[in-house]
């Protein structure tokens, strides 16, 4: 990227694109209700199975990732329905807001920031309450580096209850094993912009049988987002509504791509990255702000020594080493920083991020 | 195009893009909570006010322009409110399923395909229906050909009623003239991929003080759609929620180049080529859809000969010549097609489209 004299963008998404897929991105438009589209969904959905191991369907809305969690909540709950949601930070608590705003009885689980949910605990809370009609969560907290037991944590709830998982794996899905049907996930939502080396745009979701059997008692009001909509007419290989082309161009060849390298692979790759950020971190003498047990394998928060004024650290890296960093948000605003390290990645844009953040610190507190 | 070897994409949106723009399309990406951001989100939001002739608040949402349309509706109304639905085509039916789906009480005032709403059937609805909360129609029904007289729509809506007026003008926004403040039009709902030169992505909407007073009373379920969010996030030169970029990118290009050309003019070129495209018709001896009166600037409905099977003219038109034209919908499938012709266009792309129309009918009519 030096070569461009581009940024190396390190925030936990949008992702920088290689010029491969930039060009893809500004593809000539084409006809979204023609055979040329129908031929790239069916395709895309195909791939998008094959790396979420499902047989579920899967589905491309026009949106952010807030749109596909949104989606997630208007599609199978109802208002007034009991809602468990685990928060370990700011995404988990957005989207205990989303299904709030739509009426839902939300019960918070909330665990300190840094942290991963505790399995116990949500057993225990799951006992207490046995009516929960969905149990909402984020898998990977990009707010925090720390990603949830996912796995574990559907055995726990499916263990204790019969109700429906939503999974919100924008910042994961792609980038770390999500086995949808083994698991028993009934939705998960992510978005373009992440593991997926895409621009934003595009918003897709997975949604099992039992979120249709949830769907059909629904009483959510919906429209842009309501999966009936997309489902009707992936029938004739089209879009409900007019689509995001250069996202849905890029997709189209990110998860082929990613099909053809094979998702292990992938998983593989961004584990040893992630491993090596976190290496990196801790040889410029700077500590995880999680356990390494549940540090994420996207995105690495790395906590700042307590006299380092935060907001001038990412300045001064961005002005001088022309390195952007992700801050903390929230109540970690100035305490930590954070290096996204999902889709198209090499070592050296880490070392380069590292170095910066090194020689930066060591300027701040010499 | 043809240098490339690409179709003239001849549908009413998403519209063929020059390759500079394209080039734009497939930027880098950046950090959308930066300096940059703040900066692009500024200059488009004080050009698409330019465009709109407004000081109402505008927001970007990434949605495609039904999106934009459910914004419209969620952040106004509420369950149980009254709302005439003025429907001239599908889309003006599809605005009505969006209020109804969201459980307004939705009254329908609906006019023959082809023609445009009547103002003084329009005045007597409202009459009889004094506790209306807001009035939805379609500016420009892309379906039919046909653009509803928005200001004279709006002026006997202020007369009659204290009603909102929220319009979807997807597809004539950008191309034809919309005087949001002058004319007393709350909210306007559109999207990038049509007269804008952009790629689909971004729906963009205005919203008055009155909208906001509506906003204060509404009950509607929202997150994702919420106005409040935007505005919110916009005072700090962000979006709440991770944008399409690279519609983003292409918009900025767009509306500055609308700004420096002169509004007056985009919508006089808009006009010159719907003439144009409109002689065109006739001199292949073919008829319009609409009352020339009331037709479209963005795109022309053409009406088949009865013995033309529709179907098969599309198709032989494109692989013969080239070109993608826009078929009809639901009860008019068959017996027009539509030539797109807003945002960037030339003469020769529409005499390339009608030649192939013309020699294509010749050939089946033979």
């Amino acid at each position: 990227m030096a070569s461009h004299n581009q940024p190396n963008l390190r925030i936990p998404g949008p992702v920088p694109l290689p010029d491969d897929v930039l060009a893809v991105a500004g593809s000539q438009m084409i006809n979204h209700r023609g055979t040329e589209y129908a031929e790239m969904l069916d395709q895309m959905s195909s791939n998008l199975k094959t790396v979420f191991m499902t047989n579920n369907d899967v589905y491309f809305i026009t949106a952010s990732g807030t749109g596909a969690m949104e989606a997630a909540v208007v599609n199978t709950i109802s208002p007034g329905d009991k809602v468990l949601s685990i928060i370990i930070g700011v995404f988990g608590e957005r989207f205990a807001e989303i299904a709030e705003a739509y009426g839902a009885d939300v019960d918070r689980l909330n665990f300190e920031l840094g942290n991963a949910a505790d399995l116990d605990a949500v057993r225990e809370n799951i006992r207490k309450n046995p009516h929960i009609k969905a149990v909402i969560f984020t898998h990977n907290e990009s707010s925090t580096g720390v990603s949830n037991p996912l796995k574990e944590l559907c055995t726990v709830i499916h263990e204790e209850s019969d109700a429906l998982i939503l999974v919100d794996a924008v910042s994961s899905a792609g980038g770390v094993p999500i086995a949808v049907d083994a698991w028993g996930v009934d939705v998960v939502a992510t978005a373009s912009q992440k593991s997926w080396v895409s621009p934003p745009g595009i918003a897709m979701i997975t949604f099992s049988k039992k979120a249709w059997a949830a769907y059909a008692k629904s009483t959510m009001p919906k429209y842009y987002l309501d999966v009936q909509q997309y489902e009707d007419y992936l029938k004739i290989g089209q879009p409900p509504f007019t689509p995001c082309l250069p996202a849905m161009f890029t997709l189209k060849i990110a998860l082929q791509s990613m099909v053809d390298e094979g998702i292990e692979n992938v998983f593989q790759r961004h584990h040893e990255i992630a491993e090596h950020t976190r290496k990196g971190a801790s040889s410029i003498g700077l500590d995880l702000l999680p356990d390494p047990k549940f540090a994420s394998n996207t995105v690495t928060a790395i906590r700042l020594p307590d006299d380092v004024d935060g907001k001038k650290f990412l300045s001064n890296v961005n002005d001088n080493f022309n390195v952007v960093l992700g801050g903390g948000q929230k109540s970690l605003t100035g305490k930590i920083f954070r290096i996204g390290h999902m889709g198209w990645v090499e070592k050296s844009h880490i070392d380069e991020a590292l170095n910066a953040a090194s020689e930066t610190l060591n300027r701040m507190t010499s």
